[in-house]
């Protein structure tokens, strides 16, 4: 899973009719190349600027209950972003 | 899901059957890096220069009625481009 | 899916018995990092040289007639390059 | 799979239900860009600090006796990390 | 697929029951950014130093006769390293 932030949402009229009614949030990547925002279905409610886990692939269209083209999903609202070290040296201080 | 522009279409004669008068165009991402294209299935009218919400991975075949080997597909015509941030200054002015 | 060109193929005689008479290219794409060559299965004849379209994943392997144990196949041999203008300004002309 | 060290742990109250209970670890990948954090579901018990081994995609959900959407899951913990020479003079040297 | 260079392999003790007796290599890629290491799984008995196929994905579980939550597996040891030009010239010189 990845860890984004809610930046935007996406408005489109014309989709597949399973799009219909279901809310599409631009995330930003925490880490890695941070430019490369994507687009992730919401049904937990998160608003912009909440910190999101989002699972990507085969496994987001399942966790919706009807079929439906997506490939990412909030499937978590953050509590608080975690603690991570510098890169390179995560976990060595211990 | 990703956010591209319409900027091309592919022209190909020798094709899977199943591929046989299936729009396929040319996606140039809005994200990330800009300079990898790729190509995914139109079934929704996209003209060139439009902006596009596009799902890829195994969902994508599961959008078409019959069984073809795409793994990217325009779920979604986007009216207007979604308002971003800088990346890393994203959500942060709340 | 993916555009790239025929560079060159590969040879192996220690391989899955499903894999046995199934020819394998490898491709350089045309987009992105071109540096990143990959390997296809092939069952439309692409000769070297020639730009191809290539699916990858999960959708690759039921493209064959029989179980395979691969994640990219030509699906498509392309009659002409896609025009696209330079990055960052494609589509933008009209 | 990646290799990868422990360096956090993901703090969430508002997510699906099938992940209530799982523990979700952020993982520093050892390899390529060490950057580019993810999270990964764990029922091994890694620590934070050791290195473990990940899956990703749809066999990840398919390690876990319920349905779960998650793209990732700790499937072993490394004992000692690999011995790999630089970069480009891997296994050169025989 | 991937083309890459076998040059460690993983030892771990505590991991999925089902991973037991299955033999993970680490694997170098040939092409695209070759810092990035990964693990696969090998039944065909590929040695270090040698170049290797690996599909990833999906299809990589398949691959094996019993369930096992693994992303990418060697299908093939390749007898002669492909002969390529360098990236952009690639196939140009016909």
């Amino acid at each position: 899973m990845m860890i984004g932030k809610v930046v935007s949402k996406v408005v489109s009229t014309r989709k597949y009719d399973s799009l219909q009614g279901l809310k599409l949030l631009v995330i930003q990547p925490c880490y890695g190349d941070k430019g490369a925002c994507f687009v992730a279905a919401d049904e937990l409610g998160a608003g912009e600027g909440e910190l999101v886990l989002v699972s990507t692939g085969d496994t987001a269209k399942h966790a919706l209950s009807k079929n439906t083209p997506i490939d990412a999903i909030v499937v978590g609202i953050i509590d608080v972003e975690p603690t991570i070290d510098a890169a390179g040296d995560a976990g060595d201080k211990r």
